[in-house]
C-alpha cells in the first residue's frame, strides 16, 4: 500500500508537560514509519530521530503537520502552513478543542490513519486581513478563526466605521470589532454575543466587542464580503489588530482595516465520526439542563 | 409606453384610520389610471371604482399588490399571493417597517413607479413549514419572516429536540424555538437574541426562545437544510406552531414540524435608494450613542 | 433531647418511579420516629402509617414538610404553608436543584436533622401579586420565585407599560415581563437575559420578555418597591399572569397587575455545608471553560 | 438671603470648541455674583476673575465644582473631591450624559440654584479599590461608576477567580471583569450584558468581560461585600485594573485587587424635575419600538 505522507512536521509548546508526554509516546511510533519527522529549530525535544528546521519551512516541506495542545496550537500551525494547503492533525491537550479533535488515548490510531491518508479532509475558509495604514505601509495576515480590532493599554472605547462592499453600515461605540469565520463563530465572537455558524456556510460573523448601543448587534453577511473598519478620531484612545490571537499591528484613525476571504484554506483532518453537533452539545454543556424552573 | 400593471389588490385594515387616510388619497388617484383595483369583499372602503373578490383569488388576479399598514399587514399580503409571484409594494402606516419602507408622503409616487415596472424587485426566500401530525394530517404553510414553535397557555416550559437534515442536534429545555429567514432575522428573532442575516445569504437561523441552558446559542444554516423539530413527552406543556404570526397547529409531543426553504419566493418592491443598512441605522437606532462611558 | 418537629407532611408526585422509591425509603424509617406523617387525601401511597388530610391543612397541621422532586415540587409546596411559616426541607428527585438541595443519598440523614431541628434555616422572601381586573375581582397569590405576566395563545406580542412606586418607567412591547425574587433570579429570569440576584439582598428582579427593544433590559431595584403593570389596548393580544407557574389569571386591557414583597417569608431548611456559590458553580457548569479561544 | 456657596470651581476640557462656549457664558455670569471662581492652573480660560490653583486642591477649597463635558469629566471631577464631599454640578455638552444632566440653554439657571444651595442632593456610592502587588506596594482609588480588571495589549484572554467575603465564587475565562455601583451599572457593566440597577439600591454588580462560558453571568451582590479578584498564572496574558476610566495599576498573578464600597459618598445636584426612569427612557431609546414583528 502506498504512503502518502513522506514528512510531517509537529508543532507544540513541547515544555508543557502534557504535551511532552504525548511527543514521548509519539515520536517512537512514528520512528518505525517511513516518515520524516520536522520540529522547529528550537523545540525542546529530545530525540535523534527528528530533523530541525525553521518553522517557516514547514509549508514546503511538510506533507501532514501534527499539531498537540489547545486550539491556540492549531491556529498557529494553520497560519505557519495555510498558503502551502498542507494537511493538519490537532491532537487535544488543552482544555477544550473545536479544532484539535483527537483525543490524547486515540493519537496513535489516528496518527497513523492520517499518515497513510485515510482521513476525511475538512477545508475551511481563512480571512485575509489587510491593515493600511496612513503612512503608506501595509501589513498582511491570514485567519481562520477571527480577525480582532480592539482597544488596548487604556480604558477608553473606541468610535469606530464599518462598511460591506464599500458601502456605509454603521458608526460604532465599543471595545472594537469582530470580524470571523463560521470556524471562529464558536471561539471570541461566541462571547460577544454572536451566532454559532456552521463552519462551510459561505458567510463571516461581524460581531461588535461589549457596544455602547445594545441594538449593535452582531451582522452575518456572505462570504464573499469585504469588510472596512476604521477608526474615527478621538483623544486617548489605542487600538489594534489581531490575527488568531497574533498582533498584526497598531491602528489608528488614519489606518484603514480590510477583511475578506482568502483564496487559501485550511485542510483539517477529522478521526472517523467526527460530528459537528456533537462537538457542539460537548463543549457548549448542551441537553444538561443548567437550570429548571 | 407600455403599463405593466393592469390589476392591482389593496390589503389593509383599512378600519384603522391612519390607513383609511392612505385608502382616501390612494383610491383616486387610481380611478384616473387604467387600472382595475381589487379589495377584499368585506374591506371597508365606499368606493364604486373598486372590485370586491375574495381575498383568496388576488394571487391569481392582481399584477401588483399595495399592502398598507405595518409590517404584519405585508406579511399577511405575502402568505395570500406567495404562490403566485405577484409583486408586494408595502406602505409603512405602522409603527415600524422593516418590509413596509415606502412613507405615506411618498406613496402616490412609488405607486405610480410600481404601476410602470419601474421599481427594482428584490426577491426574497420563503420558508415552508410541514407540520405532521401524529394522527397522519398535514399542515402546511409558507412565512417570509419565521415559523415558530412556542409554549401556549402554561406557564410550564417545552422539552425538545432538533435535527438538521436528520442529524441530532439538540435537547432543548426553554419556552420554544424559532426558525427564522435573514428577512425574519431582525424581526421574533433578534429578540431573542439571533443575529442580523443579510436576507440575501443562502442561510436560515435557528434561535431557541428563553432557553434553560444559556449556552443554547442561535445557529445560523444553510438555506437548503432542512430543520425538523419534534417535543419530548413532558406533563402539562402545550405548544403550537405560528407562521409569521398566523396560527398553523397545536404541537404535541408524537407530532413533527419541518421546516426548509420553500421552492416560492416573494418579490418586493423597493423606491429608489433603498439602501438595508440605512433601513437598519434608523429602526435600530444606531449610531446614536445610547449610552457613554 | 427534646424532639421539635412532631407532625411532618410529605409533598411530592408520588406516581413518579424516582419519588416512589425515595419515598418508599423514607416510610419506614419515619414509621420509627415519634412524627406523624402527613399525605394528601388522593397521595398514590400504600402505607398504613400515613394520615390522609387536605393538601390546604399541611400549612396548619405540619411542623415540616418534605417537598420530594424538583424545584417545581419545592415551589408548589411553599404556596401551601407560605402563610403558616412552616419549614421546608427539599429532597432533589428532578433534573436541578437551586432550591431541593439534598441529594437522595442524603435524604435519611437530613431528614433527622430536620426533625430534630438541627439544620440551619434560611428565610426567603416571596411575592405577593394582586390581578386587580377591570370588573373589580381581585386575584391574589404568592411567589418564591417569579410572578410572570406573558402572552398566551396567540402569536401576537403585548404593549404593555410598567410603573415603580406609581412613577412612569417604560412602554415595552414584547412577550411579557418577569418579575422576580433573588431566589427567582436563577429561573426564568435568567433565561431572559437577567442577572443573578443573591437571595437575601433586599432587591427585585424586573425583566421583560424577548423585548422589542433591545436596550430594554433587566432592571433590579429596591424589595420595598410596588411594581405595576398594565396592558395597552390592541387587537389580536391575550396575556395572563402566572405565579411560581401557576395561573393566577387572564389579563386584559383594563386590568392592572400589582406586584410587591409579601410579608411571609418562606423557610427553607439547608444541609450543613449549603454554599449558595458551590450551588451556582454547579448549576451553571461555571468554570469548565465551556470553549476556549 | 444667604448665598451657600462662596467658592466653585470649574472642571472640563476647555480646548474643546463646545465646551469653551459654555465656559464663555458661564464665567462672565459668574462674575456678577459674590463667588470667587477657581480653574486649574493650566486651564485654557482667558479670564482675568478666575483664580489659578492645582485641581487637587479643588477639595478643600470649593463649596462647588460645576463639571462641563461628559459622564467622563464629571467621573473626573468626582475623583478629586470624593474625599470632601463637595457637591458636584454636571452640564452637558458631551454626547450623553447619564450623570451631566443640566443641559446647556439651563446651565445658567440651574448654576444660580446650586449657588443659593437650592437643588436637591443625591448622594451616590462609590467603590474603593485597593491593588496589592505582590512586592507589598498598595495603590488605591475610589470610583463612581467601576472597577474593571481587565486584559490589555495582548489578545490573550485571561484566567481569574472571585471571591466574595472571603468565599470562593468562581473560576472565570475572558478579557476581564467588572465591579459596577448602581450609578455604573448604565455605564460599561451595561454593554456586557448587565442589569441596569437603581443608584440608591445598597447593591454591587460583578459583571464578566466576554466570558468563555456563556452562563457566567452578572451578579448583583450587597454594598457590604468585599470582591476580591486574582489572576491564574498563564503564560502571555497581561492585565491592569481601571477606575472609572483612569488606570491604576497593572495587574499580574500574584497581585490581588480588593473592592468594596467606600465610606465617602458623591453628591450630585440635579436640576429639578429630576427623574431617573425619564432619564433611562431617553438615554436608551426606551418605548420606540425599535422594530416590529
Amino acid at each position: 500500500m502506498a504512503f502518502p505522507v513522506r514528512t510531517c512536521a509537529l508543532v507544540g509548546r513541547f515544555s508543557d508537560p502534557r504535551i511532552a508526554e504525548s511527543v514521548g509516546a509519539l515520536l517512537p511510533h512514528l520512528a518505525a514509519k517511513p516518515v520524516t519527522v520536522l520540529v522547529s529549530e528550537d523545540a525542546q525535544v529530545n530525540s535523534p530521530q527528528v530533523q530541525r528546521v525553521p518553522e517557516a519551512s514547514f509549508g514546503s516541506r511538510a506533507d501532514l503537520v501534527i499539531a498537540i495542545g489547545g486550539d491556540g496550537t492549531l491556529l498557529y500551525a494553520a497560519r505557519l502552513v495555510a498558503r502551502h494547503g498542507v494537511p493538519l492533525l490537532g491532537v487535544n491537550r488543552g482544555r477544550v478543542g473545536f479544532l484539535t479533535d483527537v483525543m490524547p488515548q486515540d493519537m496513535l490510531g489516528s496518527v497513523d490513519a492520517a499518515l497513510r491518508g485515510e482521513l476525511s479532509c475538512d477545508e475551511r475558509p481563512l480571512l485575509a486581513a489587510r491593515l493600511h495604514s496612513a503612512d503608506g505601509r501595509l501589513a498582511e495576515a491570514l485567519a481562520l478563526n477571527d480577525v480582532v480590532m480592539q482597544k488596548h493599554d487604556t480604558g477608553r472605547t473606541l468610535d469606530f466605521e464599518t462598511r460591506i462592499n464599500g458601502q456605509f453600515v454603521n458608526s460604532h461605540g465599543g471595545d472594537g470589532i469582530i470580524v470571523a469565520t463560521g470556524t471562529g463563530s464558536t471561539a471570541y465572537a461566541l462571547s460577544c454575543g454572536g451566532p454559532i455558524v456552521e463552519p462551510h456556510l459561505p458567510a463571516l460573523v461581524i460581531a461588535p466587542i461589549c457596544p455602547h448601543t445594545l441594538s449593535d448587534r452582531p451582522i452575518v453577511v456572505s462570504s464573499g464580503a469585504v469588510i472596512e473598519v476604521a477608526l474615527v478620531e478621538r483623544a486617548d484612545t489605542q487600538a489594534h489588530v489581531i490575527c488568531d490571537g497574533a498582533l498584526l499591528g497598531d491602528f489608528s484613525a488614519a489606518d484603514r482595516l480590510e477583511v475578506r476571504t482568502a483564496a487559501e484554506r485550511v485542510r483539517l483532518l477529522h478521526p472517523p465520526g467526527h460530528d459537528y453537533y456533537r462537538l457542539l452539545r460537548s463543549k457548549l454543556h448542551w441537553g444538561r439542563g443548567s437550570f429548571e424552573r
